[in-house]
Formats: structure tokens, C-alpha cells, sequence
């Protein structure tokens, strides 16, 4: 980045930031009647809806790491990783509220960059930036994003109302966010050891799990599709902390057990390829890999060929079972895994 | 501290602390069907009502010094910030989402602290913790923290609706968390000075201005009254930039100026004694001291003194005029201050 395009904050001031900021809305929705510009951003429910809410704390150097993360794409992270959590309800996602602490290290442009991101998922995702805080930070960046939706209450999908012998499924694929990482961070190490003027990672053969790690998309598709269909999976969860955990916290909610099928698992073929390059175990990636956004959901057996009409970028991975904290994976080796889910 | 209450986090894992923590959840409220433990909050709605929602962030070292504030008295001084900007829009406080993020030097103990301090904070005002985000961070505590609340939508007060000639008024007194602040840096610097083992600051004849530094309480109270009272401000803001950038704020938006009569400004003897101290101008506290959780508001002239009947923490300081940016200060020693709010 040349030095004309480093224009540090003191020189405009915070508040000429913020006003400059604050052109980043996103989508403008009908229901917030006040956003940012107030105490607080004002949202009016429709009648019959209840609102959801979270939110999600960034630290650079703990969940990103600047070297190799455009800002924009971190924008549009952080965005996605909010909302996903609000799909992961079957809700609808409203408004954002954006925590930003910025040190001196970060020019005007980069922070606009990194809202320029936001706006861009945002108006992806249909929802209105609506306010938030900005303030200095010494040292790292840190961001904390709030999303807030709303449903109809009888559409909601929690994560303890999975029952037994429900199928347990996945969408898209798993484990390539971690494998895009895996990519990422070879790819700096190659450069602080051959100590070249700036970084350009060599990922062309890699985009694909590159993306999926520094630009993940949230799964509006799928809670479009359970609109459309009129089947309702019976619990749901997006999953960010990789299907062991994610898995576990719907298990242990409910009451349940779980049995999986691994070689039933979508792994994309990029995926293996770095596990492979790694000499590491693919299903490591799956299994402990978070990040991926993708929706682990649980349904009715009847109900699956059904749902398929309508939306088919999902695979069955196994059911749920009456053995409470009792998780077994099936390698389709004729070996069977068992894990204590009280000791895990 | 001594080193039995110090029990590293990694010791017990991010897991349990997070389900330790879970336990500090405020009162809690019927309308949340959904708190901590699945994807989002959930949130329903009384028919005619309208949301608010608000979030801010604090860093150590530049919000907080942990030096001086106990954790217990930070964790409740984060929800009053928070709680403080919805009480502004004359709405009630509902639920709070806190995300944390913890460098390896806080100890079990202390976060613990922290949230005691929250839970206390969450009780006094009636909201229940219903979610938000747990993890380790490098170096400094970043806590952010999302207060939303719900009113009729009739009651809301905004910031840009002040009218010409309308009454300015303030709570409570002005400055005096700044004094506090300004204390608790003397005795920080005495400390660091004269190296002594343990850091005990001498802030007995200081009690008020240190308390309503660490510890201040949000202005519920005058949210209550104007209930009571059936008297609606025409604006409100909550004074936590300080009384310039604040009224400036409703000046601005509501497309007025204002004229103040600075005598007029409540200060307590407290603040006047530490202004004195410090050789300092005791308006300068007051002008541009933030973090008072006072509420400023206006309101037309012929109502206030059927409004004292039901509140009289209250002093009137001034009143709005149709001179669009401009900001007189009138000293009450035949002098008039004017302030161009374009430059300032």
C-alpha cells in the first residue's frame, strides 16, 4: 500500500470517521425506523414475530490474522458469522450493530475497507447496519458484531429439539475453511522465512478453500428452502466450531446420542488435497475444523427425499439415537468409534 | 490476590468457564424465551411495542485501567454504559449480550469478579444476560456489551426532536466522574513513584467523585418519573461524551443551537475540591468530562414545574434557540461565550 493511501485517523479525527463509516448501511430496511445517528437503533416488530439476537468478538492475532486477510474479506466475515447464527434459528436476519476498536497501525483506508466488506455482506444478506461503536484500540483490532432477527415464533428451529431416530444432516461441504487455512499459513511461513518484500501467497491452485476461509458465505439458501418446501427440520445448528462440537451441543441439549457414517461426510476434493499435501488425516479437518458455516440439521427420515425437491446441496451423515452423550462413528471399516461425550 | 485464587483458565478449560460464567445471568425476564445455550436469543415480543437495541466496547488500557478498578465495580459499570443509551430513548432495558475476550493473565477468579459485577448491575436494572461470545484474546481484556430494550413506540424520546426555545435540563451533577478519574490517576502515579508492594490508593475524603467513577448508575430513575408523570422530555441523551459534544449532538440533529447559563450547571462541592487540587478549571470537568450517566433533555418551558412535582434531581442550564449551530455560553459575569459548531 503506497503511503498516499495511509491517511491516519488523527488526521480526519474519529468523528469524521465514524460520519464516513456511517455510509456503509448496508440495506436499508423498512422496519428500523431509527438507526444509526441516536442512543440506540429502534426496530418495529411485526405482530406474531419475536426477535432474535447475537453476537461475536474478533481479536486480530486470535481469529484473524491480517497478514493474509484482506480487509474487505474480513468485513464480510464477520458478517456472515453473525448471521449464520440467526439462520441457524430458521429466523431472518435485520439488522447488525458493528464494535469496532481501532490502534493506530490502521489507516483511514483500511478501516474503510474493511466496511466497504461489511456493507457488501450486508446488502448480501439483506440487513441494515443500524449502529455500534468506534473507538481507538492500542496494539490489535478488535471488532464485536451483534446481528438481530426476527420469526415467526412457530417457524423457529432450536438446537435441544432434535428426537430420536432423526437423520442428521449436513449441507455443502466440510472442513475446506481449515484446509484454506492450512494453505494460508504455509503460505506465510514461506514468506517470513524467504523474507521477499510482500507478501503474495501462491494460491491459485488452492482457491477454493482459500475462499471458503476468507470469504465463507452463510446458508440463506437453506433456511430459504425450508420457506419454500414447508419442512421443517427438527433441530439445526451452523456449524463454527467443527462437527464434533457443533454435533455434541445438539446431542447433549436434546437429551440424545448420536451415530455417524464417516465416509458419508462431503469432503470436497480440494480438501483432500491439502490434507493429503499436509500428510495430515482429512477427517481431522472435518471433524475438528470449524469455520465452515455450513448447517447441520436433524429430520424426520419420511420427511428427507421430500425436502430434497426443493433443495438437494445436503448429505445424510447419520441419526440420532436414545443413548444419551453416547456418540459412535462408523468408518465403514467395520470399525466403530465410540466417544464419551462427558469425557470429551 | 493470592496465588489459591489465581487458577489459570487453561486449568479448567474454555468450556467450563464459559458454562461457569453462564450462571451470572441477571433477573430473569418472561419475554425471553430463549437465553444462553443455543444459536441466538430469542425475544417476544408484546404487540405495539418497538425494539431498541445498542452495544459498545471496552478495551483495557484504553476505556479501563485495572490498576484502579476492581473487576466487579467494571463489570458493572459496562452494563450501566450499556442499559444507560436505552433508559436515553425513554425504553426499557430488556436483555444484554456480553462478549469477552481474555488475555492468559486474568484468572478464573477475576473473570468471575467481572461477571459478578455484571449479574449485580443486571439485577438492579431488570435485564437478563441472554447471550453472547467467550474467548482468548492476546494481551488485553476487550469486553463488548449489547443492551436491547423494548417500549411503546409513542414513549420513545429521540435525540432530534428538540424544539425552539424549549428548556435545557441536566440530572444529577456534572463532572464528577472525571474528578474521580483524575484521583485514582494521582494515586496511580504516587504508586508507580514511590513503588510501594501494593497498590491501596488514598481516596477516602474522595468517596463521591471515585464512586461515580467506578461505579455509576444509570439514570432509571428519571426514565420512571417521566412515566409517572405523564410529562414526556421533547429530546434526550445520556451524558457520556461530555455536556458539549452531548448537547452539541441534540443541536445538531434537531437542527437548533442552544444558549447555556453556565452558573447554572449543577457541579458537586466534591468535583470543586478536586478541580481545586488540581489547579484545573472545574468547567473544563464539566464541559468535557464524559462517562456521568446523567440524562440531558429538553423540554417545553411551561411543563417543568409540573414535572418537579414527581422529579426534581434536575437543574435547568439553558435553553434551545433557532440559531441553527450556534452554542453561546453565557457566564453569568457579562461575558458570552460563542462556540461555532462548525469548527468545533
Amino acid at each position: 500500500m503506497s503511503k498516499d493511501n495511509f491517511q491516519e485517523i488523527k488526521e480526519i479525527g474519529f468523528t469524521s470517521l465514524i460520519k464516513k463509516l456511517s455510509s456503509y448501511h448496508g440495506s436499508e430496511r423498512d422496519e428500523i425506523i431509527k438507526g444509526i445517528g441516536d442512543d440506540t437503533a429502534i426496530y418495529k416488530n411485526k405482530q406474531g414475530t419475536v426477535s432474535c439476537a447475537t453476537s461475536e468478538i474478533f481479536l486480530e492475532g486470535v481469529h484473524f490474522d491480517v497478514t493474509y486477510t484482506p480487509l474487505h474479506h474480513l468485513g464480510y466475515k464477520l458478517v456472515t458469522s453473525a448471521v449464520s447464527d440467526i439462520y441457524a434459528m430458521n429466523a431472518e436476519p435485520v439488522q447488525l450493530l458493528v464494535n469496532i476498536a481501532i490502534p493506530n497501525k490502521y489507516s483511514v483506508q483500511m478501516i474503510e475497507q474493511l466496511y466497504k466488506g461489511i456493507d457488501s455482506a450486508a446488502k448480501d444478506y439483506h440487513v441494515q447496519v443500524s449502529g455500534g461503536d468506534t473507538t481507538a484500540s492500542h496494539q490489535i483490532l478488535s471488532v464485536s458484531v451483534t446481528a438481530l432477527g426476527a420469526a415467526q415464533e412457530k417457524e423457529l428451529v432450536f438446537r435441544n429439539t432434535a428426537k430420536d431416530s432423526d437423520i442428521i444432516c449436513v449441507t455443502g461441504d466440510l472442513g475446506s475453511a481449515l484446509a484454506g487455512l492450512r494453505i494460508l499459513m504455509r503460505e506465510k511461513k514461506h514468506w517470513q522465512e524467504h523474507e521477499t518484500e510482500s507478501f503474495q501467497p501462491d494460491i491459485v491452485d488452492y482457491e477454493y478453500v482459500v475462499k471458503r476461509q476468507l470469504l465463507p458465505v452463510a446458508r440463506k439458501d437453506f433456511t430459504e428452502a425450508i420457506l419454500q418446501s414447508g419442512i421443517k427440520p427438527s433441530a439445526m445448528i451452523d456449524l463454527t466450531q467443527g462437527l464434533m462440537a457443533d454435533l455434541k451441543s445438539v446431542a447433549e441439549s436434546s437429551g440424545l446420542g448420536t451415530e455417524l457414517y464417516s465416509p458419508a461426510i462431503p469432503i470436497s476434493l480440494d480438501t483432500r488435497k491439502v490434507a493429503d499435501e499436509m500428510k495430515e488425516d482429512v477427517d481431522k479437518y472435518v471433524f475438528y475444523g470449524g469455520e465452515d458455516y455450513e448447517m447441520l440439521f436433524t429430520m424426520e427420515e419420511a420427511m428427507i427425499e421430500k425436502f430434497r425437491e426443493t433443495f438437494d446441496d445436503f448429505a445424510v451423515i447419520g441419526k440420532m439415537t436414545n443413548q444419551y452423550k453416547a456418540l459412535k462413528i462408523n468408518t465403514g471399516e467395520g470399525e466403530t468409534i465410540k466417544i464419551d461425550l462427558n469425557e470429551s
